[in-house]
């Protein structure tokens, strides 16, 4: 063993001759929408990355564009790294101060508008985003969308924002597991002729720790509360615990997989009653515990067949279907742990063990991470 | 739920207008090294997607030669569809009568005549054919490998291999963890500027499953008899008890990690003494048994402490071990059974919870699409 070793980038950089490190490199103009906790990060690692994305990908990422709905900016040259600092530590707030245009759309519209330039649209909001990423399309330029919500919609839309795969213009890896490797791994599965027979997972770190908390014993109750005061669930735990952001992303693996899904043909398992839908969320938190004698009642049948309740979503023979199941204590399934995120993909050459993922599905860190490696694999593949 | 439902290729065939179909194809001439097990399942592969490679992504992979230690063949036009099947069929011993160049090194002085097309040289061989890499490089192929010895050899080969990341010509997936992602997905977690903390995984799944049996009471011997008769090992078992094979693929992920590591500062943990290498493989399966008291009494230690055996590969501050290693039961690697592979990514952004990927890790089938995917990565870069 050798005493020395030196991390990847500077043994790298120490290797590059004077040529390499004056070599030109390669513009990618970036149009962000949502300057929120993942665009911030977002831009933060954008602005870690330059050295490693000039020396190793000749690239460099410029952004020329931000927009939220409190408002937008434009700079033709790029904003200057100063800038991307300041909005990444305020976010949308310091939009105003350096020169707003005011509306989304007008930025969106501004795109393609100097050709040959490569310009991305990423999509870090959680609006409907549809027509101006179809806009944004039209005007030549590639999508890189965390946001869900456009790709979970209206199966027509889907199909626009999806179609011309010759175009590979549009990348979607975060929308489901946020930074693993699901929806890529998918594709490769697709483009070299496997057959999908089964995929299961579970995508809600929330729900997730609430199962993970109910097979300890822990009441339903409790573990809502638990999860809510940790910052695992949305200001309203409802948005979590009525599974509609679950069903989001098994919608996207299912029309992946050549489903012909309308957002009406998955309906999830919400694990509270429709008449609690109307309460306040003070009002909703303090009835929870009204549920708790029948999830005890759920977890210990479970329990007696040798399973734990999950919050599953499966993609199978044409349907897909979102809701708390059993699963067997002792599989991968069951085995998770709190915030984690897990897919299985069952297919023909994947059919006694099935590929599977693990890991966590969620956090500013890891999205953006996920976004960034989706805005480089389409400016790899834009080169020359 | 809406009642029917269609696969993904037939919806997009379908929705395909009479223009799309007729749109020409671009042409990706492929060179192969390597007829066995795994580059005859590439082949059929490659048959099988056609349409799918036509119509979604506009592409022809051609095959215009093939090379084995048998014999070589080059048809400037590409090989017809009827030869490629009977070579898929019989494999290498088909080369001569179709026509033999009878030397491997002459297919690949060939690559890169035609200027501007697209050469990707295929190493589906287990061999050392780093010149032959390098000079295919050197015209101006891309490089698929699956192929772990030149990576994992010299470390000043491995360099030349992947220097120049800029030019991203080549890939080679499928040498750690056969068709899961491995290597795109630490290559990704790189490129955003994530650092690796510790990778730790089980890459033999003939290991792997006599590690399974051991948990199970079996006896070391028994375990390495049943795994041979399954067809899990090499012909001759030593070649997977080494460790070697594990050891390789620990260095290729070290050396991508950025750690400057010799194969020598890789010495794998044998499952059996030197003193046994000299003899016949059968005196080496009737004297196994002498083995045994040994792994009973590790195992029982193991268990004791709530641990089970597996054959570990650890990537960690600068060093890359590969032994025989205690882990927990309840762990992912723990809960590891038969054949399966395991990696976890242990990193700046997945610190708590690592990113995971588990799945069969070697056969033809898998391992082949793995090479396969590789090459349509390369493909669709250099589009356009």
């Amino acid at each position: 063993m050798r005493g020395m070793w030196t991390m990847r980038s500077d043994t790298f950089i120490k290797s590059l001759s004077w040529e390499d490190k004056m070599k030109p490199e390669r513009e990618v103009r970036l149009i962000q929408l949502g300057v929120g906790n993942v665009g911030r990060e977002l831009i933060r690692q954008v602005l870690a990355c330059r050295r490693l994305h000039r020396t190793e990908l000749g690239l460099r990422l410029n952004y020329v564009a931000l927009a939220d709905i409190q408002g937008a900016i434009w700079k033709e040259d790029g904003l200057s790294d100063e800038n991307l600092r300041l909005l990444a530590e305020e976010g949308a707030q310091s939009l105003d101060r350096l020169g707003p245009l005011k509306e989304t759309g007008k930025v969106v519209r501004r795109t393609g508008e100097r050709e040959g330039r490569m310009e991305i649209v990423v999509d870090v909001t959680a609006a409907d985003t549809s027509s101006l990423l179809l806009t944004a399309l039209e005007r030549g330029c590639g999508l890189v969308l965390s946001n869900k919500i456009p790709l979970a919609s209206s199966l027509s839309v889907y199909r626009r924002l999806t179609a011309n795969r010759n175009n590979e213009r549009v990348r979607y890896e975060t929308t489901v597991g946020a930074g693993l490797p699901v929806v890529d791994t998918f594709q490769k599965l697709l483009d070299t002729g496997d057959t999908v027979r089964r995929i299961r997972g579970c995508f809600s770190g929330t729900l997730g720790y609430i199962c993970s908390r109910l097979d300890e014993g822990v009441s339903f109750s409790t573990a809502v509360q638990e999860a809510k005061r940790l910052g695992y669930t949305e200001p309203d735990p409802r948005d979590d615990l009525a599974g509609t952001d679950v069903a989001r992303k098994a919608l996207i693996l299912a029309r992946l997989a050549g489903y012909d899904l309308e957002t009406t043909d998955v309906v999830p398992e919400s694990l509270f009653p429709t008449e609690m839908s109307s309460l306040s969320v003070e009002e909703f938190m303090a009835q929870l515990s009204s549920l708790d004698e029948g999830y005890r009642r759920r977890v210990a049948a479970a329990s007696s067949r040798g399973n734990v309740l999950r919050y599953v979503a499966e993609v199978e023979e044409g349907r897909c279907r979102v809701r708390l199941a059993e699963v067997p204590r002792d599989s991968l399934l069951g085995a998770l742990r709190g915030p984690e995120n897990i897919v299985s993909f069952q297919t023909e050459r994947y059919a006694a063990n099935p590929l599977t993922i693990i890991g966590p599905g969620a956090g500013p860190p890891v999205t953006a991470a996920g976004v960034l490696s989706d805005i480089l694999a389409l400016a790899r593949k834009w080169r020359d």
